[in-house]
């Protein structure tokens, strides 16, 4: 690999200037700024390495492909997006989201980490390869969506139509980091999601709380359907939820005890007396990676100011996320819930369907889990620590668990890259090493 | 008593212009509005009318007081309140909330109703009296207050303070309305009050809702707490809540079965199927009139705009309110309230106070009752509709109850008074009946 470390050396600048040009050019889909002209950028960098770029239309922004043949006919896919997050707030950032900024080695823009960077990681590495090589060991595939960070939307009718477009023998996912030490992480799939919205009514308007006597209240109604869905050990009692739960395996409970988690230090830092149940050490981990969640992400009913306001609230509402985990079905669950509040009484209240994901992994010793792995530990001489879920979601079972493609993510992120947040960043160093490591799994992709 | 009718007929235009000028004249306390000028102007009405008007410092805003000897030793006391509510929303306004207005027999201002027509009613009966006969039969005092809108955090003081000020046979209390077919409303006290808000905390910041499974919630953790005070049929389950509860006399009984409560058309008009627990009749007023409520009169946590936020809250708020029945304690339930907290495993919620106000009430069988119902119904020719307790709360006990003073309200208001909302007014009609009601009031006070 020498002769091609030597050429990602030697295009250092080149690859930096790419990664400038692009974090340059603001992409917020949430507000639809820019969106067209990176989408063309994108197109322009795939065409600059031969990737015949173009644009694939959906219902809403477009998707970015590319592909080169290569020597076998196996093929590596690499899935990232284009978009960014919205900015705000702009007070707390130390240099301008959109005019990158390098300071001490770290290179700071919005959507650098979250996911530019590694979208110009990928195509250096190619570039570097072609470069160095002349011809590429496997064919490869860019799959570059514009609308990750508004939910995906149009990842699953783009895959259902352009299955020939999508077909993969391993897809690289978006993202990565590294622990504190600097430790490199490698998720093998995502937590799926089913985010709802609840609305409890009683009454048609407001009342004096005076009539709280006499009448029902949207918000002991909202309460009590709530209370109905988990005990006080969070045991979820919607029936049939935890039935499509897969149990995790020897390998994955391997991986959990090698996966570093400060558990004392992190209930410090929260201020917790204890995690859930008082769970400590494997169970604990355990609950964190496995276990689907059933939370409140927000509830509201009444009067919410400052002081006193003697009302009687009609209406009360809440959001609630649910983090499910293979195989559950984010639509079934949906269901389960409906049935639920059917069934205990609470079928008046409205659940509104905000966000529906699946859940999607690859296996532990699945070859392509195990190449992703080997590689890493050989690109940044340490094992890297394997998650055998990440905590969030994104749209791995539409686009590769629903075709069996294994999917494995890895990236250039680090510890503290605040993602959606101010001073979004990336290390350069892991850039770079970033670049290596797509590199060889290129290279040995074949072996598969 | 024609002699005074005559003079009250004959003054009429001034009872008005009184009224006007006091409505032209802001008094928000909640605002620090025109409270000086007011104070001072019901000083002068006082004068006027030989009362020897003064303000009695306080912490917060002056009481008004007056007083006019009579020929026997009997006292009766008047007490009502010179604030008013602030006038927003403005747009919805008619006409300026403080130029009075005069619409087909309607007098349109903020506070016309609520408090301040009552008040000049009273002012203006004495007026005609003493025109009439030089004389009242009785002593008569006005205790006027200027926080009543921001809940009489100084009455307790006052009366404390100055017992012989307050000391009298019986008090004409602040307000009175009548039913959609005109017919007069009496109520014989008000129910008591206490309104927390309650904090609950779990980790010290929000976080990624993907830590939900293993870090405990503020807002589950709220909720459990909530759950905790009431069960499904609206049986408050606080220790000892319900122990100084008084159930209803006989005579409470006979006057719930005489008054008018169109409960099917109230249940349509909400929108309900059913009021809680699916009463009805007798037992629906009896829940409504003399049981004590535990009320969410707001709550939050988390995320509340739209769309969707996965977000995992450390902290959760509710405001409840819990209207209280002769002889329930405020303070003494704030205490159950907390111990029922601590007992249940909710012992770190925070319970901050911020409103206490005891129940009071006169006895239905009492002479002063006997005498504004037989006097109402001398004046407006029907039985008085006659409500044990009314629904909203006030300052009757420390003021009145606390020192064995029977209190009574009635006033000028009508079904549509709109108090606290835009378009507060009274007819003119009810304001010169009130007048009349009260001097007759008067006439016949020293038979009690």
């Amino acid at each position: 690999m020498d002769d091609i470390f030597a050429i990602i050396e030697e295009r250092k600048d080149v690859y930096l200037e790419w990664l400038t040009r692009i974090c340059r050019q603001p992409s917020i889909a949430a507000q639809n700024v820019g969106m067209e002209e990176t989408a063309q950028m994108v197109v322009e960098f795939l065409n600059g390495i031969g990737a015949n770029g173009r644009l694939v239309e959906t219902d809403g922004y477009p998707f970015v492909y590319g592909e080169i043949g290569g020597q076998s006919d196996k093929t590596l896919a690499f899935y990232d997006h284009y978009d960014v997050q919205p900015p705000d707030p702009l007070d707390l950032w130390e240099s301008d989201p959109f005019e990158p900024d390098i300071r001490n080695g770290t290179f700071y823009a919005r959507g650098v980490s979250d996911n530019k960077g590694n979208l110009i990681a990928r195509v250096a590495a190619v570039d570097a390869y072609l470069r160095a090589r002349g011809e590429l060991p496997v064919n490869v595939k860019f799959i570059f969506e514009g609308e990750e960070e508004i939910g995906s939307p149009n990842v699953e009718g783009f895959a259902e139509q352009h299955r020939d477009l999508i077909q993969a023998d391993g897809c690289i996912w978006e993202a990565g980091y590294c622990d504190t030490t600097g430790r490199r992480e490698v998720y093998l799939g995502v937590k799926g999601i089913l985010y709802v919205e609840l609305t409890a009514r009683r009454a048609n308007v407001d009342l004096h709380s005076s009539m709280a006597a006499i009448v029902p209240s949207g918000a002991w109604h909202l309460q009590r359907a709530l209370q109905s869905l988990k005990d006080h050990e969070e045991h979820i009692l919607i029936g049939g939820f935890y039935d499509s739960v897969l149990a995790p395996t020897d390998a994955d409970r391997q991986a959990l005890r090698t996966m570093p988690f400060e558990e004392d230090g992190k209930r410090t830092q929260l201020g917790l007396d204890a995690f859930i149940n008082g769970l400590t050490g494997e169970a604990l981990l355990e609950q964190y990676v496995f276990q689907p969640t059933c939370n409140i992400a927000g509830m509201w009913s009444g009067y919410t100011e400052a002081g006193l306001k003697t009302v009687l609230p009609h209406e009360a509402k809440a959001k609630l996320d649910f983090r499910l985990v293979p195989n559950q079905d984010p639509h079934e669950i949906y269901d389960l819930l409906v049935k639920h509040l059917q069934a205990q009484g609470f079928g008046d209240i409205e659940v509104e369907l905000l966000a529906a994901e699946h859940p999607a992994r690859t296996p532990m010793d699945h070859p392509f889990t195990q190449l992703v792995i080997d590689t890493s530990r050989d690109v940044y001489g340490q094992d890297p620590i394997v998650y055998p879920l990440a905590a969030g979601s994104g749209p791995m079972y539409p686009l590769c668990q629903k075709f069996g493609i294994p999917a494995v993510s890895i990236g250039v992120g680090n510890e503290n890259s605040r993602n959606h947040a101010p001073n979004e960043n990336i290390h350069l160093k892991d850039y770079y090493e970033g670049i290596r490591h797509i590199a060889v799994i290129i290279d040995r992709f074949d072996s598969l």
